[in-house]
């Protein structure tokens, strides 16, 4: 049996993260209930599974939040990934205003440990 | 027995992270081989994992790389995690010159799903 570290080595991990700044909203129940599981669902077996995050604070005193929300996917194949997302990037893109005036910043990284 | 997602539920995070710009350096063997051993090290029974990440690209075409790198302590509490740094904070900084000439971003976040 695999310990967790194990399974997700070599993973590539899509993040999506909104920047916090002022005047700037995230409805992170509609995220979590109807944005992720829809964008969740065009990703089929190449999807290992997907995590969000709530952002609470820098962890340097004194600073802004950097992030509001971070949404990732873990999949096995970028090249699969962006095939799946191609055909579908506006809905996904339109379904964005559903619950936030955030322009996200994209980070594609792969797991080490 | 519970599964992965129910594990990290509820679970506070607090990813360094390391901006890209032109100029800048970072050495993953020192960071995975040394400096994310010692900090784990400080924060005993309140650490549940660690995870390193290495920055591949922008999820947007012709957008530059957001991170070169990101460590994630995953943790029970928070001020138990700020109580153990606290006294290493200086040692933990003085170790930044040995893999990197970025100043990191830190994120606190709480694990929603």
């Amino acid at each position: 049996m695999q310990n967790r570290t194990a399974d997700e080595k070599g993973l590539i991990k899509v993040s999506i993260m909104y920047p916090y700044a002022e005047g700037k909203t995230f409805n992170m129940e509609y995220y979590e209930t109807k944005h992720m599981p829809m964008v969740a669902a065009f990703l089929g077996s190449n999807l290992v599974k997907y995590t969000i995050d709530r952002g609470v604070a820098s962890g340097i005193p004194n600073q802004p939040l950097p992030f509001m929300a971070i949404g990732t996917f873990y999949v096995k194949s970028l090249s699969e990934y962006q095939s799946a997302i191609g055909p579908n990037r506006e809905a996904i893109r339109a379904d964005f205003a559903n619950y936030t005036n955030i322009t996200p910043v994209i980070l594609v990284s792969e797991v080490i440990k």
